[in-house]
């Protein structure tokens, strides 16, 4: 059999911390792609083609890389036809965690315990269908069965947030509505996160169009940086009425030139009037108002997070047919350090710094954001700022464990706020028992090794926090 | 005894893979720097300091490191003196690849089982001496021992390639005479590579001698960027002719300035005249004339490759006093992803993107490669864009286990065309069966930890593609 | 029990390495930041707060992470207040290197076992106040203890040296009083090291106070570059005179720009008259006496030592709180393999390269080092160019692993000079216990996987080497 009890449990200690400390806490999924409008809606997928290949790039990306035609990928291939070329192809994704997810997510899901692959692809193609059609299998029921508390989604600034809304109401209502709840869903919080990375680029095409889309939904006139700035103000206060703690930034690396709000202005203007920019422009458009968003989050008690060092886009001729996250992104080699260091200090000077959530993709950088973290502490809370858990590319064994090592060499690990699924799927909730089997295991290697202690409760409380607690403590949920 | 049949396989799967699966497959060895004439000849060497000394920098930098004089390095010291000097430092290298090469090289080559130090190297410098003198030890019966199939040189512009035509006709002279084929050497195929560096490098001392050179050969006038795309054409398709299926070149970085032609022939024009270029101009220029070369690699079907990242000739004394590949380069830390993606998305928008092979010589570029491969799959084949196998300083086992990880991790290991030697010498096609054993024993300790299913049959085919299949059907030899 | 006679010794070919060979070795501390005077004084401390937590930033940043308030790290919190906040945050540093430096210093200076914490904190406070009060815990003993021969300090080129004198004198007097050497002290060697940093950083705020300092110690005007080179040059003869063999240097990355004294001077002048400098001027001056600093280090016969990575001070408000040094600092991503490959082949190539040791920062350029050493070797002795062990962030078991792997990987690990503290405390030598265990066991690791010949001398031999004789023969101490 695959994937059993003591999958990734190498020890006795790492068994006992998995099943006994961290297996049955809470999930609390920090952030998160889903699509808010199917979990208000308690959407029911037709088919296992639908919640699992659709929209899901690192799979594109890995029948690409076979050989696959584009058809059967995002084409116009039947929905079960899909599904069969992908269940060739896993066999062939063996030592990727494709290969570990897919059977850990049939198994948790649909307690389907064959391997997947040509031959049991159109039978495990009809066991799921029939489940998936049940309610069982709805969105929020999904989310049940993997015992998540909280998600923060991921958010447009012109978001009107209905999704949420109504999810909120009703969860109100079925409180209301019964002493006895016995429906998960009226626990699951739903909350959204603030990404205006489209209000940052201003070299980007469609840049005066969001304007226009952020002037209308705000009802203001945007026609200086003063009012850009006042109206992500409206956005974002509207935002935090709806619970949301927190905002999300996906950038090559920081922008920390010096400016000034007249400067920024003038950029502004320029790319109001449609001139062209220079490099030095733009990078002090972004500075200013990176750094103004930085105040405003700190006002609202918010943390913030910096998605870095993604290069995205490289195929224009697919992107051109597909669009944007299809899986034709890349690891960048841009430098952090100094723009990093410049732009958290230079909120920290002016007692602005709020709460921030560093991710990197490329693990060359894992020394510099694991020390970065150190330097902004102010006795406030343990790791005011914090590292990001290893994050899409890295978001396997080897890149979670690398993370989680450097973390604990030249941080503080018992401080760590842990794991989040950063996905667009409701099928990757598993995700979270693979990193806390993981970590579990790395305690519990320690232990064998006489590198730790053998104190089975401290470690359990260590293990706890960062599954669940620190989260939790963090974020104020 | 050191190096047994359990060498760096520490599992029974990892013991079947190699010895039931992978240990017997031939050897496609599709990039090299041997010498075509010494094959063609079907040399034979006088000693093993002849064949294994001279001209391995590798050896070199070990002794040099050890505080060896240059005499017994690459000055006049004798044979014999210069293997003994060797000898003695071999115990000194433990834990370098070169402590296992040694041996594996002795063992498989010579049947040496002893371990090279002072006390032995005499016995073995003549033990080595009687064999290497048989025609058993002939360059061509060297390669049929370790089964070579195919070997790729790596050959200038300008070759006339009259040992490849030599050894092509021999053995088409050996099939003809004789229906009962004995001897190895008939089924050995060795194509020419087309390595262009010479023509790309405009601000390079030579650069007008090459280009000299090049218009000689074609007899063809070369006065504009045109003509030297030309006579470049005029000397691919007689490569193409003499079965060459493959171009490589050695950068810093790749190039993939915005250019036109008339741009690049401008630059062209001053540089014929001597006149001084700028950094700007000489960018343009290599961007220009590397994609036309891509563009030309793909009319003809041929696979190209990279190999980036060298800091090469850092000692300029030695540079002058002993040449360039002597063993005084070192690794970069050149930016390469950008520049990477923008010249593969170009050839990819003109539909010119032929089969390409990428190798990075700093491992901090790992994940950086192995993400954009991923970037330029069209359902043609699988990988059609390769990462390529740990290079230089990076062909050990950590750095190949790095390799093969990240390329598991966060690629498609199952498409991966494996192993070369990218080597000078005749004694180092062991590296395949050390490739082979690491790989094999990845699987193996994946299967020991739970962590992949223990289907020794799909395992086996794996490896079997790896190290073999894939290669052959990728470069369809 | 934690911290067994076994710890990190995981075969028992590593338990006999350890055990056997590197254990009862001395200790050559050939880079420190321990202060002289109180060694000369041979200061005995009040309570161990005073000699382990006074100036640790090390431990300062952990406290800072787990969000312990700045009063009790640096503030006016009294010395057993401190300890029991630092012993309560303990726990949480596990899988840090302050949890098992934090033990084993308990165990080898104080015999103490027990595993501090909350519980455990007062008791421990006392029993070890009691013995730090007893002259048996004076610092010269404290260094006794650990088998300690040689330490080298590192001094501005203005100190007067003075503590170094005092101590060598009552050497000498020890020694002439006595012919039955007792104490360990008459043993220990103090010599000075030459840390010009000061004078090489001409855009910083005090260089001319600095410049000032300078002419007036040497009683020399300093009015032009040549000047400034005469009067560091008249220092680096009067540290000569007193045991000087190293000089070190604290960089971001070496500074290689094409230069004339010429240039330099100017520059020079331009600050003296305080005008703003350009950063190229900056760059020229510091590239300018960097070299002329080489070419007097190589006169002098001593090594130069080059620290390259950090980015210092991010944060503004705490440096000027609390000063440099106090635990704000970073690993930076700055460019290193083009100029320190200039920098090196310019004094070589004039025959004035003397012994260098390059240390990194961050473990991403580790490959870079381990193979720019190789390139400047001469046959003068072994690694003549060394690659300096794991250094702050990375003076732990992950980073010191790695520095051993890619120096045995790419270079010669048997040339290796080993390891040094770098520390500013009296308490931190076990580090090079930690050190030697870990070698041993890396050893021991290659004997039980069969990737080395189990020649358990041979291997002590090479141990010994690097722990211990083969910095005594580089620095010929």
């Amino acid at each position: 059999m695959f994937i059993t009890d003591e999958f990734l449990l190498q020890s006795p200690t790492a068994l006992k911390l998995y099943h006994d400390y961290a297996k049955h806490l809470p999930i609390i999924d920090y952030h998160n792609h889903l699509p808010p409008k199917d979990i208000a809606e308690n959407k029911i997928f037709g088919n296992i083609s639908q919640v699992w290949l659709n929209g899901d790039h690192y799979k594109w990306r890995a029948m690409r890389a076979c050989g696959v035609n584009e058809k059967f990928i995002t084409g116009d291939a039947s929905d079960d036809q899909k599904f069969i070329k992908w269940a060739e192809i896993v066999p062939y994704t063996m030592r990727n965690p494709l290969y570990h997810w897919t059977h850990l997510e049939l198994q948790r899901y649909f307690d389907e315990h064959r391997l997947l692959n040509a031959e049991t692809a159109q039978s495990i193609f009809e066991t799921t269908r029939e489940k998936l059609n049940s309610p069982e299998y709805s969105t929020q029921n999904l989310l049940q069965k993997m015992h998540v508390e909280v998600i923060c989604t991921t958010d447009d600034p012109t978001d009107n947030l209905i999704s949420h809304a109504k999810l909120a109401m009703s969860n109100e209502q079925l409180a209301l509505s019964s002493s006895k709840l016995t429906a998960y869903s009226s626990k699951l919080k739903m909350l959204p996160s603030f990404r205006p990375d489209k209000f940052i680029f201003i070299d980007a095409p469609n840049f005066l169009i969001h304007i226009e889309k952020l002037a209308n939904i705000t009802s203001q006139e945007i026609k200086t940086f003063d009012d850009l700035l006042s109206a992500l103000k409206t956005r974002a206060n509207f935002f935090a009425s709806m619970g949301c703690k927190l905002s999300d930034h996906g950038l090559e690396h920081l922008y920390a030139e010096d400016f000034t709000d007249g400067a920024a202005n003038i950029v502004f203007q320029k790319a109001l009037t449609k001139n062209n920019l220079t490099d030095k422009e733009i990078l002090v458009f972004k500075s200013a108002i990176l750094f103004h968003l930085g105040e405003m989050y700190h006002t609202l008690g918010w943390t913030q997070q910096f998605h870095l060092g993604a290069l995205r886009n490289t195929n224009k001729r697919m992107l051109q047919t597909l669009g944007a996250d299809t899986g034709w992104d890349s690891i960048g080699d841009f430098k952090q350090a100094a723009s990093l260091s410049k732009f958290l200090n230079a909120l920290e000077e002016k007692d602005k710094l709020t709460k921030t959530i560093i991710y990197n993709l490329n693990p060359t950088d894992n020394e510099i954001f694991a020390t970065m973290v150190g330097n902004f502490n102010d006795g406030s809370e343990g790791s005011k700022v914090q590292w990001g858990s290893a994050w899409w590319f890295l978001d396997q064994k080897d890149g979670m464990t690398k993370q989680i090592n450097a973390l604990s060499n030249m941080g503080m690990l018992s401080q760590f706020v842990g794991m989040l699924t950063d996905s667009r799927s409701f099928l990757s909730f598993p995700r979270h028992e693979y990193f806390r089997r993981l970590l579990c295991n790395l305690f519990g290697e320690d232990v064998k090794n006489g590198e730790l202690p053998n104190d089975i409760e401290w470690l359990g409380k260590l293990t706890q926090d960062i599954c669940y607690y620190n989260a939790k403590k963090y974020f104020n949920f």
